[in-house]
């Protein structure tokens, strides 16, 4: 398996074809997972907003003000009004914003960028991730599996990496049931999130800073003769820790 | 940067020296990241255990109640015990035991194993893996690093994907801090749990089953111009997720 920067990608801006600008700096064989940063992404899609788009309702000022009080720091009411209507769920409000978004990411701040924004106050992670993924799958001539990825934190251990927001062109996950071990032994592992295991290879060897190139090849990836699993996002009824958050307040020491 | 199972690794046993092993198979190069999976580790340093060895007590016996209530199915007390004895720390006690290893992992049922075990009953993670990576490294003649591997599954996302138990010849992340993005803002992404995301590379090319390749070596990969650090799991003041879990209780409909 192998995987490469796209070379010399430029600034995106909306309206500008993605697929286009891939093809252009790629020579892209079947069977390539072609990995997306999302923030391109959006500013394809015109995904930027102004934080003045976001006049604070009650609900953001009362979580401002827990924010606030949490951290030490002031923030901007408007950016808690905007990270609800990013939203369909809030999970936590305190010591930071974890929510879900529309198309079933738990993240914090709903995704929304204030760095690597093409100058617009705020950028907006994509509507439907996965639509956006086939969009740009179909614009490309070769046969590819293409995954809009992002960076995120975790519980239990430091540190982001790479995650998929959205998949085309290939399952989100490969399954094992049934299959056994050298000793003939069912698999206790059942399920592996390949299109989450794309994105961490490209953020290996994509970067985040200036000279960080939004797009990773990944060639000769082989996903084998196992069923696919289109299931990324887990429902909050099979999710124990999601339930443990539930009624969970956040204390200040 | 390049991802390749080392060939035909045969079945592992106590004693093995996983660095000759290794080194009879793969032409190494400096600079290469070497990621084994735990539980060729496991094996070779004889983490084997029967379940006559955990006699269960009060704890064990009332958990396995508990884990028979939840899911119905019957649970062996045992089981539970050795759970116990290889953790430092309950999170959740059902509908599945989730707990702290000694190193810091959390993982469900402190990461032993009940298939891929050699023939024993149980395989029990490798004590301390960074110091178990660092006795593979020293064993190998290129000047590589080397990351021990598990697959963990987590909360808010379906499926398993690879993550890092232990590493050694390399820092756990890349610290982004201070550093910025296109526009010149400074990047909110700080830091990027990089051995994370080389166990999911690996995890990617390796598989599970019976063809399944331990041993995964991850070439050209460019840590770059950052600083590192050395840490790897969340301690509970940072982690308001395990937080949340403490005093929470799973209750079945």
């Amino acid at each position: 398996m192998h995987a490469f920067a796209v070379p010399e990608f430029p600034e995106v801006r909306s309206d500008d074809s993605l697929a286009d600008l891939v093809a252009e700096r790629a020579d892209l064989e079947d069977g390539d997972v072609v990995c997306v940063a999302s923030t391109i992404v959006s500013k394809a899609e015109g995904r930027t907003a102004s934080l003045a788009d976001y006049p604070a309702g009650p609900r953001a000022r009362e979580i401002a003000v827990r924010l606030a009080d949490a951290t030490g720091e002031q923030k901007d009411p408007r950016f808690a009004q905007a990270v609800l209507e990013e939203s369909v769920d809030l999970l936590m409000e305190a010591p930071f914003l974890l929510t879900e978004t529309p198309f079933g990411h738990v993240g914090v701040n709903a995704g929304i960028d204030r760095s690597n924004t093409g100058g617009a106050e705020l950028l907006l992670l994509p509507e439907r991730p996965s639509e956006s993924a086939e969009r740009i799958r179909e614009g490309l001539d070769a046969d590819v599996a293409v995954v809009v990825t992002d960076t995120s934190g975790r519980p239990f251990r430091h540190g982001q990496r790479g995650v998929a927001l959205g998949w085309a062109g290939m399952p989100a996950s490969r399954d094992w049931r049934g299959e056994t071990d050298r000793d003939g032994h069912e698999l206790e592992v059942t399920v592996e999130s390949v299109v989450d295991e794309l994105a961490a290879t490209a953020n290996l060897v994509s970067g985040e800073g200036d000279g960080g190139t939004p797009v990773v090849v990944v060639r000769e990836f082989e996903f084998g003769d196992h069923e696919g699993s289109e299931a990324l996002y887990r429902e909050i009824d099979g999710d124990f820790v999601r339930q443990a958050l539930r009624g969970w307040e956040y204390a200040r020491n």
